[in-house]
């Protein structure tokens, strides 16, 4: 799909005439201010009828129906639903994924009963810059462990090739994130899954900057357990609940650990004894999020009509033609790509580099185009497949090639950098 | 406040005419068939502007903003902020109170926290009918800890009485809800906490069944670890989060169990190695629930405009009228009262028996009335001092007496019981 150089605004057009997902875009809503929302990353955009549902949620159920609304409504079945709408998305089957809690929380989860699972080797493997909560999750479990007098240790590997290098039988799980949250560097999950199984180390994936993206196989590359987020590209609102993902030769083989009546086998019988759902459904907690969970629907609805290689071949195509017509515009004026040029090794953004990386975000906002700044010199550009197309793209680097070559982020109004 | 039996329509206005609170009623919105809404425990009412407020989150900060809003709105503050504004309900301190998570997720940390803090004694004592997520929580974490190798019981008093002979040296933690949500029945949390410290054993309260309707005083009554739902009586929308406190004393001891980077004393600079907050916001974990967190602001902002004690003498006055009422026009129709008639000893709510209570309970839906039935033959009624008054009191006890005396709960409609 990807076309030639030079690039240009007519073969973006055509490119947008043959999409076949193009008519998602008008599921979702976007500012009046006409902004192009290259953001996906820390949030995916509303679909238009978000706001009409939970208006309907609040005042017919809530307010009207009140707690009949728990018996009458799907409100408990939901985290069971939501996980099934979104589970081919990741190539996972229907019953093998739930949504609840948040990605901290599902992470904690996941290491926890996976290292119950795997009951030997004493470490946690994981890159010294995977995302912050990631790390800390780690550090705080194996925190527990020590004050209950359990050996165990986190082995930070500075490099992807460490990862490789460090990877032996003392590792009981390799913990990593698909999608580099800076650069978009991308994991081959197969190929980890592999080197990872062949040291009888279980996988642990967060999906947060990939799934809604790329083209996930969980189940197709053997992995283990994923978690990740469903407020980026999965659009399910801000602070929304995060999934979970357990392969099904993982499920039943032990108790969840924050066991909540959720998770019960039968949750609806109030029984005082705890016997956990032998599936993933034991790893539910407490009362679900109601009302996020009626915003991620209106976006789950939309993701159960797509195919995930469709939505993939399209991302593609979007990032490979921003990287395209962004060297074509912008090289000259200080920009380099930062994330890989191979789409095999890149994940759900772009990033790209320039020596102003923070007041460059904050004017591009000032001229339309929302982005965001990672620390010190790059900044994200998230695409999403369901909502943007490539005359966005080209309109994209039109903006930046205009403050970059005007020199508008020089004005001290943009000294001022939020994250 | 409580008038003189026989019980009138007429003693019910003038208390309302004298109350203080009365003002508040019209924060709240009310469902146009104007059932009373007597059902506090499950779901509490929703404020007239929580859909307006979300609404304007929708639109104004996630679909315009998008990103922005997570420094420009107090999206990643609210929880610290939630905590305050509802700390004076429960005898906090401002700073010692946290929103996140839901309740269950706030058990298995303050659970494991405690467990660490406490450091000898292998036993968590509770009573056998406590609520079913409470226990799942303590026999998960026992469950934790033994595939761990690391030695920990539960102990399962029938009663009240034998909680107190139990309390001993092995006894680690009294883990309690203080309102039992069948009976409503209320424990002694001055008492309580002063017989556990007297072994060295720490108190973890669950407040689900109190906050929002009974003068707590966590402090006062040298309370060490409390959480609480915040949809019920607080109003915070349902599945909305819950809340967490830690006596200042227990404060920074240990790292909490699930690190998070919201959790992280300097949350705000993405830092890679984690570092808890030295107050109770280390135990905040990941991406705080936004939306969420919008609807219990609006209820919130409510409780920040009230005292505890003028909503205790309410909420004493209301209960205690309903009882009077009930014993007065219902114990000739098979009504007994199986909450306690003393105050002392009650929690939030009003629970009465009736020999076909399910379908007593299905019926009084039809005829006005919302409460909530619990097996085998109770029912109960949940009053809120904010958004009740006695004139309802006496309305829904004129409902249950119509319904018990017509028999119209012998309807076979009625006979598929919900909970």
């Amino acid at each position: 799909m990807t076309p030639e150089a030079p690039y240009s605004l007519e073969n973006c057009l055509e490119l947008d005439r043959v999409d076949p997902l193009a008519g998602f875009r008008n599921k979702f809503a976007f500012a009046a201010s006409g902004n192009i929302h290259f953001d996906a990353n820390s949030m995916g955009a509303m679909t238009k009828d978000a706001p009409d549902r939970v208006h309907r949620l609040l005042t017919k159920n809530w307010r009207d129906k009140s707690r009949r609304s728990w018996s009458t409504e799907d409100w408990l079945e939901k985290p069971r639903k939501l996980g099934a709408s979104i589970s081919h998305m990741i190539g996972a089957n229907s019953q093998d994924v739930v949504v609840c809690d948040n990605t901290t929380i599902n992470l904690f989860k996941i290491i926890s009963y996976a290292w119950k699972l795997r009951g030997s080797g004493n470490a946690i493997l994981t890159e010294a810059h995977n995302f912050p909560t990631d790390m800390h999750v780690a550090q705080g479990f194996l925190k527990f462990l020590e004050d209950l007098g359990v050996a165990g240790h986190i082995i930070k590997a500075e490099t992807r090739e460490q990862v490789v290098d460090k990877l032996d039988r003392n590792v009981a799980l390799l913990y990593l994130t698909q999608t580099d949250y800076r650069s978009s560097e991308r994991w081959d999950l197969s190929e980890m899954n592999r080197r990872a199984h062949a040291v009888d180390a279980l996988t642990i994936w967060d999906l947060s900057h990939s799934a809604g993206a790329l083209n996930i196989d969980l189940m197709g590359t053997g992995s283990d357990f994923a978690v990740g987020c469903g407020y980026k590209y999965l659009c399910g609102g801000p602070g929304g609940p995060a999934y979970l993902f357990i392969n099904p030769e993982h499920q039943g083989k032990s108790w969840p650990t924050i066991a909540g009546w959720m998770g019960h086998a039968h949750w609806d019988k109030f029984s005082s004894d705890f016997e956990p759902a032998a599936n993933v459904a034991g790893h539910l907690t407490g009362t679900p999020q109601v009302v996020a969970n009626e915003i991620f629907s209106a976006a789950a609805d939309i993701w159960s009509k797509v195919q995930r290689a469709d939505v993939a071949d399209k991302h593609q195509s979007l990032t490979e033609t921003l990287i395209g017509i962004l060297e074509q515009e912008c090289s000259p004026l200080g920009v380099g790509i930062n994330s890989p040029k191979l789409y095999q090794k890149r994940g759900g953004h772009v990033s790209f580099s320039h020596a102003g990386a923070g007041q460059v975000c904050e004017a591009l906002v000032d001229h339309g185009l929302i982005s965001s700044f990672r620390f010190p010199n790059s900044i994200r550009l998230g695409l999403s497949p369901l909502y943007h197309n490539h005359e966005d793209v080209w309109k994209a680097v039109q903006i930046i090639k205009d403050v970059l070559f005007q020199e508008a982020w020089q004005h001290p109004k943009y000294e001022n950098v939020s994250m």
